[in-house]
């Protein structure tokens, strides 16, 4: 097995790790704040990855991951957030100029994906459907022990899905993506809209003082009985059953694996899913095998996809 | 090259062929009636086979094609068109008892896909969508040089995508799907519901003497300038470009093929669909390099793609 240094950019967080042999658990690891009063990110991120390089061993390769679209055939990142200076920042050929390895990159929900069936709840799975599900809705597929990236590495963008035609606004600017109804950023315009309407329930909106009610509040007030935060996420899992039936008409995975903030709120959200998805599937052999499970690896699902995709990159 | 036959199951016809080396054209090609007085279709079937065998050379394998859900793992014909007695029927095993040769099975649109991509529209592109618009609205899916089959070989039902929460009856009993907006029969159910409600138009209730108008019907009266008929073909082609929006956001593919008699409507169909597609990506880069187009095959397609499947299997 090759050592790999692994990236993970994220909107707070800056992360890098090394690995080697058959470990699951970095030779060490080392984070940093996204954000900086200094304005050289990618200085910064060279210096984070000199402080996890091991002192005895060569290293093969640099995997990244980061939000937002990038171009992974082209090792671009297109746009990410919080990072303003890096808008169609070529990362993987300024890595590779200054360490002289070959550097790999792909969008965290894909190396999400990834480091599932590698390391995860999608272990032994061949066909693999992977929906994180927080502010937004991302998503990632292995076909065939292969992961989908497309034409231009744009593939597999499944929160981008249109499920109702004019429906609810996306963050996207779209409308009626899956996003806009299962995703937290949805759950809480829904709960707005219905209080904005005059709706009761035991939230208002000053719960939060005028800051914008957010899903895990919604949730709470679930737990508590309130009908309208119940009704909110109802309607979340009932549309994410639609999306989930659409995709497996298109992928037919053996496994759908779900991560995310919102994803941990069990029957709240996911007795509505069930009931949809099985209304919504044109044949119930779709069924037939399908394990239906929670991501299992947490926050390292970013560095440990990174990690996957170099290796795969590097045997490939 | 194998020596393959060829077998292209439809509602009307039977049709057997055998092709050798690197021959686009078949060495023999024979066809018969789907339906016939006596009931024995698989009996028949084999003596279409016969007929076609070449008397001097061994065949490699057999390769089917047809319409409705099949288990191409499983090599089961769930259930077809105008063939009642083949319910979960397993016609490749019973090919490869009686002929003593592998035998191959997938449904007509997804080996419509792989005859285009090896033989038509999509030869030198690597990841390939292919629509057929007809009756209904089928799918079929190249990845990196491989035919999208899933876990269960249902994958690739672009069809019966969701697109708009109760939206109008599909074929298949569900709602909002694809197919119930851009084939033909939602074209058709579009417009005999406007007459119905006392819409005016060159077609009436009455032009088909009491049939159904047809969606070829529609689409003469388009040309002559109806109101109505255009209308029906430019919300088709509407939904079609959101369907397609979805399936680049899923796929990224580099060329989109449409096949099947509603996508010769050209400017009817295309110039709502070119507008609503554009309208639905979330990035114009899915656009870049991509190329749309028509079928190359026609009415070969389920021939060449049972023969593609045939030398594919064999070849891995």
């Amino acid at each position: 097995m090759p050592t790999i240094v692994s990236i993970d950019i994220g909107g707070t967080q800056l992360r890098a790790a090394t690995y080697t042999q058959d470990q699951i658990h970095p030779l060490s690891v080392k984070r940093i704040q996204t954000k900086a009063s200094e304005p050289d990110t990618f200085g910064r991120l060279v210096k984070l990855i000199e402080d996890v390089l091991p002192k005895d061993q060569k290293v093969d390769a640099i995997g990244v991951s980061l939000p937002g679209p990038v171009d992974p055939h082209a090792g671009i990142v297109m746009v990410t957030p919080n990072i303003k200076e890096w808008r169609d920042f070529p990362i993987t050929s300024k890595l590779t100029e200054h360490f002289g390895i070959p550097s790999f990159l792909d969008n965290d929900a894909n190396l999400a994906c990834l480091a599932e069936w590698k390391f995860g709840a999608g272990r032994g799975h061949h066909n693999v459907l992977y929906l994180t599900i927080s502010t937004g809705v991302g998503g990632g597929v292995i076909i065939e022990d292969r992961l989908l990236q497309g034409q231009h590495g744009l593939a597999a963008e499944l929160g981008h899905s249109t499920i109702q035609v004019d429906g609810p606004l996306c963050g996207c600017g779209q409308r009626g993506h899956l996003e806009s109804f299962s995703s937290g950023t949805g759950i809480e315009r829904y709960v707005a809209e219905q209080l904005a309407a005059g709706r009761e329930s035991s939230l208002t909106l000053n719960s939060s003082g005028g800051a914008k009610i957010s899903a895990h509040e919604i949730s709470k007030a679930a737990k508590f009985g309130d009908a309208l935060s119940i009704e909110a996420y109802q309607i979340a899992g009932k549309y994410l059953g639609i999306g989930v039936a659409n995709f497996l008409h298109a992928f037919d995975p053996s496994v759908v694996i779900f991560g995310g903030g919102v994803s941990q709120s069990g029957a709240l959200l996911f007795d509505s899913f069930n009931i949809s998805l099985k209304e919504h599937l044109m044949h119930p052999k779709y069924l037939e095998g399908l394990v239906i499970t929670r991501a299992e690896l947490k926050d390292d699902s970013g560095l440990l996809g990174a990690r996957a995709l170099a290796e795969m990159k590097l045997s490939s």
